[in-house]
C-alpha cells in the first residue's frame, strides 16, 4: 500500500489524481486544507516520497519529485503546492550530503535530529514552510523574525506569511534572524523547526484569486524550541543551504505550475468533445498550440530537475532552474486563459475545472522569483554577467 | 440633479464610478445585484440616457452611450453591463427611425407602446434583456423559446440564459419564436417587453468566474402578454432589427471592457506608486505597454460608435463593430493579467481590485460575438467575402 | 495640377500610391533613391505640403500630413520615410507661431529666411535631416558636430548618419553644438539649413534590411555657410524646439509604418484571394486581427495628430505621440510577420511586396525613440512621474 | 580526421561552426551555394553521417544527426539546411529496417543498391531532394512529375521546387507518379535516385528572404534513370515510407531554425556586450525570455528524436515531431525579431549576422507543414482525433 519506491510512488500520485480532482472545487470554494487529499497521500506513503528508504521512506530524487509534482497537481494544484512545500523540507534534509553538511559546520547531533524528522514524515508527519514575510518577500537577507539563544533552546519572535497549509502541519520550518550580525558583518540566518502547538498562531489571513486550498496564511511566532530544533545543530546555515539548494526554494512549483496547465489542457478538450465542438478551426489551433507549450514546459521542468540531481549548486543547473520557473509559470498563465477562450462561456462558471484553473494559474509568474525576475536573472547570466553581483535586488 | 443632456450624463457617470468602485468587491463577493449603484444611476437620471428629450431623457447617441459606459465600468464592471442591456433595449427602441419602424411593419399602435416604455425609462424603470438561450447561444434563429397569439395577446413559454440583472428589471426584452415558419420558410422571431411579475421566474444560476454582480441568471417564462407587447406592433422584427441594428447586440459590451482594462491599469499604477515600486523597470515596461493598449482600444470602440451613429447598417460599420469588440475583449484580459503581474502576488487578495478585474476582464472575449468569431468575421470581410454569407454558422 | 490644397495633396498621394508599389521593389533591390517618385510628389506638389497657402503650400496640418504619410507608405515606406524628413523640416519652420519663435530669441532676419526656404520647397526643393551621429544615436546632447562663429557666416565640421535621402536633397538640416556651453553649463545645439555641394559629402554607408530605397547613408560636414544659414538666427534653438514640436523628431514617422502594415495586410489579402485560398481558417484569423490591430494603429496615429494640431507641447500629446510610435511600430512587424505566415513561402521570393513589407516593418520599433524606450516613458508617466526627470538617459 | 562516430562528428560540426559562420554572410548576399563549407564537411566525413559503419560512414541516430544540424546551423542556418536534405536521404535508407523494406516489398537488388548509396555518401557523394512542386506543396498525392517503364529503366519527366543545393548534388531523391492508379484506385507514387547530368536541368528561380544560400532552385527532369535507380526496387514506396519515416519529411529542420534561433541569441548578447549595453533592463529581458524559449525548443526537438529512435510511426512520435517543427520554427522567428530589437537599429546592416539570421528565421515556420498546420494537427489528436482523417487536406 505504502509507496516505498519512487516508481510505486509516481504510480500512486497518478491513481490519486482523479480523486483530487474530484475534490478540488469543493476545497477551492471554501478554501479548506483538503484534509481528505492529505489523508490519502499519507495512506499511500507519499509523505515519505524525500525520505532515504532507509528511514523509511521512497528515497527520491528531484526528478522524481517533479514527477510526482504534476501527477498531483493535475489533480488539484493546490493540494500539490502544500505537497510541495513538505516536499522541499525532507528533500532539502535528504539530499545534503553529510560531508557538505560537516564542511557547513553541522555539529553531531545534527545527523540524529534530521534523521528523526525524516522518520517522522516518513511515518507521516506533514511540514511546511513559514519563510515568506511581508515586506521582505523571500529574501531571507531582509527578514524582520528574530531568534535569540536561551539555557534552554532559542526563542523565535516574528510573523510569516504565505504559510501554506499553515494549522495542518505537524512542524514548519522557520527561518530567523540572529540578533547580531556576523563576523562579515552580513546577517545571520538559521533555519529552525518549529513544531505547532502553543506559541504558533495561526491568522487566518489567505482569501485569495488563486491556489486557495492551500490555505497559505499567515503564522504568528512566540515561541522558545528546544536546542536541536535548530536545523544542522549550527547557526547562520539559511543562507548557504540556498545556495546549494536553489531548487528547493525557488523552482520546486514549476512542476505544479505544468501539472495546472496539462489539466486545463485536458479539461477543454473533454469540453469539446463533450459538446461536439471538435471541429471548431479556432479552438483546434488553440489545443493544437496549448499542447505544444506545456509539452515544452514538462520538458523544461525535467531538464532543470536532472541537472539539479546531477549538480545543484552549478551556475548551468540555476539557469534551468530560473528558465523552468519561467516557462511553467508563463505557460500555465497563457494556456488557461487560452483553453477558457477555447471552450467558452460555459467553463466559467464556478465549480468547472477551467474556471478554478484559470485562477490557480495566475498565481504561478507570481510565486517567487517571479517571471519578470527570472527573466532579467536568466538576460544578465546570457549577457555574461553574475546575477549574484549584478542584479540590483539581493537575491535571498 | 437628473441629467438631461449627454454632457450632464457623461459627467455623473464620472462622479458616480468612484462610488461605484466602492462597492464593487462586496457586490463580487456576494454575486448579488448592486442595487445602491442602480439606485444612484436613477437617481442621476442615467436610466433615461438613451430616451429623447422630448419624453424626458437626456437623448443620447451611441457615442455618447458608450462615453457614459467606459466611465461606468471603471468603476464597476458589472454595473456597467447589467446599464448596457437597459441602454440596448432604450437606446434600440428610440434610434430606429419612424420611417424605418414603418418599412418593417411597424403598426400605429408601436409608436405609442414605444414612447411609453422610453418614457417609464426615464422615470427610472430598468429593462433587462433576455435572448440567450443554452444551446442557441445568441444566435436568434435557433431559439427554443416559442410564442403563440392568443385572444388576449400572446402566450410565451421558455427559458433564457445569461440574463443580466434577473429578477431586478422591472420588464425583459425577450425574443420569441412564432409556431410556424414564414413565407420564405425562415423562422419569424419577435421581441416581446414581458413585464416582471407572475409567470416570470428567475432560476439562480449565476455563480461565474468574472462579472458575478450582473446576476445573469436563468429566466424562465410561462406568461401571456397583452397586444401591445409586441414591439413594432409586428411579428417577426427580430431578424431584421438585428441587421440594422447590430452594434446593439454585438459590440456595445465592448465600452465596459474597455473600462475593465482602464480601471486595471489605474489600480496597478496606484499600488505601485503607494509601495515605492516606480522605479522597477519591468513593471514600468508593463504599464507602459498597457497604457498604449488601453488607449488603442478606447480609440477603436469611439469610432466603431461614431460609424454607428453615422450609419448603423453599413458593412464597413459592422466590421468596425467587430474591430472594438475584438479589441476591447482581447485587450482587457491581456492588459489585467500582465497588470497582476506587475503589481504581484498582494493583489491576489479578494477584495483587491485588481483581483476583481482579472476576473471580469476574461469575460469580454467570450461574450457573443467570440473574439475568434470576431476575427473570423473581419478575416472573411478582409478577404472580400461577406461573413453573412460566407461563414459556416449564420450570424443570428 | 499641383496641390494647393491638403484634400488635392491626400488625393494625389493615393493617386500615386500604386505607382509608388509598382516601383517599390526596384528601389528595394538595388538601394537607390526613388528618383521618379520624387519627380511625381514634385510634380504633384507634395513638397510644399507642410508650405503655407501664403507661401505657395498647402499648408497642411499635422494630421493632414499623417493622412498623407499613410497614403503614401501604403505604396512605398522608404519614399514615404524620405518624404517625412522633408515634411518635418518644412512643418516644423512653418508651424512654429511667430511670438513662439520671437519668444525663443529669432531675429528678426529670421521670418524672411523661413518664408524663402518654405517658399523653395513649394517650388520643389527637397530637404533633408542630418541629426543622428554614430554613438550619439538622436539625442542632441550628445552630438560631435561642431560649429563656430566665423567672419562671413559658420563652419561646421562633423559626421551624421542616417540621412534618408542624401545626395538627393538639396540642403540639410544639421544640428550641431556651439564650442562653448552655455550660460547654465549646458551644450548649445543649433540648427543650420546646409546647402548640398561642396564640404557636404555622401559616403554610401546604408545597405541595411529594410527601408533600403532610403539611402540612409552618411554624410560629412567640413563647410562654411552663410550667417542667414543659422535657422531662427540665433544660436540654441535646437533642445527648445525639441520640446515644442516633439512629434517631428519622434514619432512622424508611426504613420509610415501604418501605411507599411496596412500595404502588408492588402497584399496577403490579395495573394489569398488569387489563389482561391480564402477558406482557410488560419489564414482567416490572421486576416482578421491583423485588419484590427492596423486599424486601432491608424486611430492612434490620429489622435496624436490631432492633438499636436491642438497642443503640441502638453504632456498629454507627448504620451499620445508616444503612443503611436509604440503601437504603429510594434503593429507593422507583427502584422508583416503574420501576413508572411497567412501566404505562405512563395511571398518570401525576393520582389513580392510581402517579402519587402516584413524587412521595411523591422525598422519601424528601431527607430527613435525604440518601442522598449516608449513603453518606458509611458510606464513613467502612467506611474505619475515626469518620464523628462525620471528615467536614466536624457531624452534629447 | 574523418568521423567515424557519432560523437566524432559532433565535434567535428562544433568546430566547423565558427568557420561556416565566418562564411555565411557572403553565401546569403550572393545567393551561392556553400561550396568551401561543404568541403570542410566532406573533409569532416560527415557525410556520412547517417551511413553505417559497416559502410564507412559514423552510423548516427536520428537524435545524433539533430545534434549535428544544431551546431552546424549555428554557424550556417543555409548550410544545415541543405545538409539536412542530404541526410534525410542517408538516414531514411539507413534506418529502414531489412524486415520492413521487405514487407513494403523491396526486391533483393535493393540492399546492393541502398549500401552503394550509403558507402557512395560515405565517400563524400551529396543527395538533394527534389519532392515538392509548385501547386502541390509537399504532398505526394498531388505530384505532376510522372514515370513510366521502359525496357532500360524509367522514364521520368517533370518539374521539381525548392530543391536546396540544386546543381550542387551527385544526385536527387526523385518522387514522381506511375501512369495508371494503383489496384485501390490510388496514385503510385515511387522514389527515384537520379544522378546528376544530361536530363537533368536547373532552372535557377531561387532568389528569397532568407535561406538564400540553400540555392532551392527549380529543377527540370526529362531523363531516363536504369533500374536500379528506383529505390526499394519496387514502385508505389513513397506513401508508405512517408508514414514510417515521418520525421525526415516534417521535422528534420525543427533542429535547423533551433539552431538559427541560438545564433542571434548569441549575436545578441555579443552585440551588447561590445557596446557596453548589458545594464539596459528592456534589452536583458529580452535576451532572458530568449534564452528560455530557445531552450525549451531545443529540448522539444531532442525529444522528438529520442522518440523516433524509439518508434518511429508512433502516433505519439507523430505528435512530438508537430511539437518540434512548430515550436522550432515560431521560437526562431520570434526570437530573432527580438534580438534584433534588443540589439537596435546598428545589426540591421547587411552583413550583420542578426540582419541575415532575421531573414532566415521566417522561413522555418513555413516550410512544410506550416506552424498553422502543425497546430491544427496537434488540435486534432488533442481532440481524440486522427489528423489523417479528419482534416481537409491529405497529409501526403
Amino acid at each position: 500500500m505504502t509507496a516505498t519506491q519512487p516508481r510505486e510512488a509516481l504510480a500512486a500520485a497518478r491513481d490519486l489524481a482523479p480523486t483530487l480532482a474530484r475534490r478540488a472545487a469543493a476545497h477551492d470554494e471554501a478554501g479548506v486544507f483538503p484534509q481528505a487529499d492529505f489523508d490519502d497521500l499519507r495512506a499511500a506513503g507519499l509523505l515519505g516520497l524525500m525520505v532515504p528508504t532507509r528511514l523509511g521512506g521512497a528515497g527520491a530524487s528531484f526528478t522524481e519529485y517533479t514527477e510526482v509534482a504534476v501527477e498531483l497537481a493535475t489533480g488539484s494544484g493546490a493540494t500539490a503546492l502544500i505537497f510541495n512545500m513538505h516536499a522541499s523540507v525532507t528533500g532539502a534534509l535528504a539530499h545534503v550530503p553529510d560531508d557538505v553538511a560537516r564542511s557547513l559546520g553541522a555539529s553531531d547531533g545534527y545527523f540524529a535530529a534530521r534523521d528523526r524528522i525524516l522518520a517522522d514524515a516518513a511515518a507521516g508527519a506533514l511540514y511546511a514552510v513559514a519563510m515568506s514575510e511581508r515586506g521582505a518577500g523571500s529574501r531571507l537577507s531582509r527578514l524582520a523574525t528574530r531568534y535569540e539563544r536561551r539555557d534552554d533552546g532559542f526563542r523565535i519572535v516574528g510573523s510569516k506569511a504565505f504559510v501554506s497549509g499553515a494549522g495542518h502541519a505537524d512542524a514548519y520550518l522557520v527561518a530567523a534572524k540572529a540578533p547580531e550580525p556576523g563576523a562579515d558583518g552580513g546577517p545571520i540566518v538559521s533555519y529552525f523547526l518549529v513544531p505547532a502547538g502553543a506559541g504558533v498562531t495561526v491568522e487566518p489571513t489567505w482569501d485569495a484569486l488563486g491556489m486557495r486550498a492551500t490555505g497559505s496564511h499567515d503564522l504568528h511566532l512566540d515561541v522558545t524550541v528546544p536546542t536541536d530544533a535548530l536545523l544542522g545543530g549550527v547557526e547562520g546555515l539559511a543562507l548557504p543551504l540556498a545556495q546549494v539548494m536553489p531548487h528547493w526554494l525557488v523552482a520546486s512549483y514549476a512542476a505544479v505550475y505544468v501539472g495546472v496547465a496539462r489539466s486545463a489542457l485536458e479539461a477543454a478538450s473533454r469540453h469539446l468533445r463533450d459538446r461536439g465542438l471538435t471541429q471548431l478551426p479556432a479552438a483546434r489551433a488553440r489545443i493544437g498550440r496549448a499542447d505544444a507549450e506545456v509539452a515544452a514546459a514538462r520538458l523544461a521542468v525535467a531538464e532543470a530537475a536532472r541537472r539539479v540531481d546531477a549538480d545543484p549548486a552549478a551556475l548551468d543547473t540555476r539557469r534551468w532552474v530560473w528558465r523552468a520557473k519561467l516557462l511553467a509559470g508563463d505557460t500555465a498563465a497563457r494556456v488557461t486563459a487560452s483553453m477558457v477562450e477555447a471552450a467558452g462561456t460555459s467553463v466559467t462558471r464556478r465549480g468547472h475545472a477551467l474556471e478554478r484553473l484559470f485562477r490557480d494559474a495566475r498565481c504561478g509568474a507570481l510565486q517567487p522569483p517571479p517571471s519578470d525576475v527570472c527573466a532579467d536573472w536568466l538576460g544578465v547570466a546570457g549577457l555574461g554577467g553574475d546575477p549574484e553581483r549584478d542584479t540590483a535586488v539581493p537575491r535571498w
